[in-house]
């Protein structure tokens, strides 16, 4: 059970955010992987708005951060790769392997999630905005040749790489859940299965279930009746 | 002198490219990291179209991909990493200054360089279409967001993480070089003296240099006269 509040390793994330967002903040990330590898860690929540001091640890004001005794870093990538470091179920120990798997959390995070991204933003924060409809066409044409790409590479292994799971599918997964709101993962039915197979994972479903738990505990009380006059 | 034809150490790079992306591309990380670790290498270079069986080995299409013996891998965050791991000079060893460079490497690549490419992409790619022209303000906004929360962090240090120059600062100096075609990053004087300090290194000042030679030695031929008849 690797939620302990007395655990050395500490991460931080949001007390609550908006439902479009639960269940894809990169705490998850962080979450996922400890679990994968069996650390125990205690978590931050950081409550709305964030304290201005925050940005002296993580100068663009997001989540996770991660710390480990004389180690404090931030950048979801970042730290699911020292979490690997740690622990070799999630980032083979021969430097092709290894580099093989750091390489596909870099894929992950600059060749796929911009354009994932960006759709996602189009399509929620911009919706309505002139620019994002007239944009939108080509925004989902250009995320679907990034998907598209992935699924000509992942033919029918089962992970990236072949046979073994590493941070690479981790955070891999994690981006094609940001098109969660859209059909465009079912189109290419290798990378809905890989999806699929990736959140099945009992390690997955923990630090699922343990982000969307903060969220629950801490939702928003409606406005008293009356309060608005 | 790394550039070397008989080097065990192969990159891959692109033949000529217009000139608004000549001394952006990619490979220019991976030959700078190089210059900077003292490493020999060489150069696979790409011709166009690119054969349909580079996406075997590169599913988004892009340079560089490196080769060291068993190790071939592509994403040049991942490269300099494995660079870095090979150099001291670039990635320090105590797990805190080494995780914290990986940080940088990674918010270099996903936490800054998204906004600034798709301003780099509304800027030239996309001029002119009407879309574009509507989210310029927005978009140039939230690159300026990202380079005073960053010019912020850096305040009056040499480098971000103090006085030692690591491959994030390597990755981040060439995202800012994404905005040489506006006055933006001019506009943080901290960050510009930054990007200027990183600019000087000689092992940036050869790893360009060599890179535009490429390009020079293969600019296309116009067409010949009459041809166009």
């Amino acid at each position: 059970m690797p939620l302990n509040p007395n655990a050395e390793i500490e991460i931080t994330a949001f007390q609550w955010v908006p439902e479009f967002a639960q269940g894809v903040v990169r705490d998850l990330r962080a979450r996922w992987a400890l679990e994968e590898a069996g650390l125990d860690y205690r978590v931050r929540l950081l409550g709305q708005p964030r304290p201005e001091e925050y940005l002296k640890e993580q100068p663009f004001d997001q989540v996770p951060i991660l710390s480990d005794g004389q180690v404090k870093i931030f950048e979801s990538g970042a730290i699911v790769q020292y979490i690997g470091e740690k622990s070799e179920t999630l980032l083979p120990r021969d430097p092709q392997g290894k580099y093989r798997a750091i390489q596909w959390t870099y894929a992950a995070l600059n060749s796929v999630e911009p354009a994932i991204l960006n759709l996602l933003l189009i399509d929620i924060f911009y919706k309505g905005e002139e620019w994002a409809t007239l944009r939108r066409p080509g925004a989902a044409d250009f995320a679907k040749l990034k998907l598209k790409r992935l699924s000509a590479w992942l033919g029918d292994k089962p992970w990236l790489e072949g046979e073994r799971f590493t941070i690479g599918d981790l955070v891999m997964v994690t981006v094609l859940r940001f098109l969660r709101h859209t059909e465009l993962v079912s189109e290419f039915p290798n990378l809905a299965a890989y999806q699929k197979r990736g959140e099945a994972r009992p390690a997955f479903q923990q630090a699922l279930s343990d982000q969307l738990a903060v969220y629950a505990a801490n939702q928003p009380q409606p406005e008293p009746e009356g309060a608005a006059a």
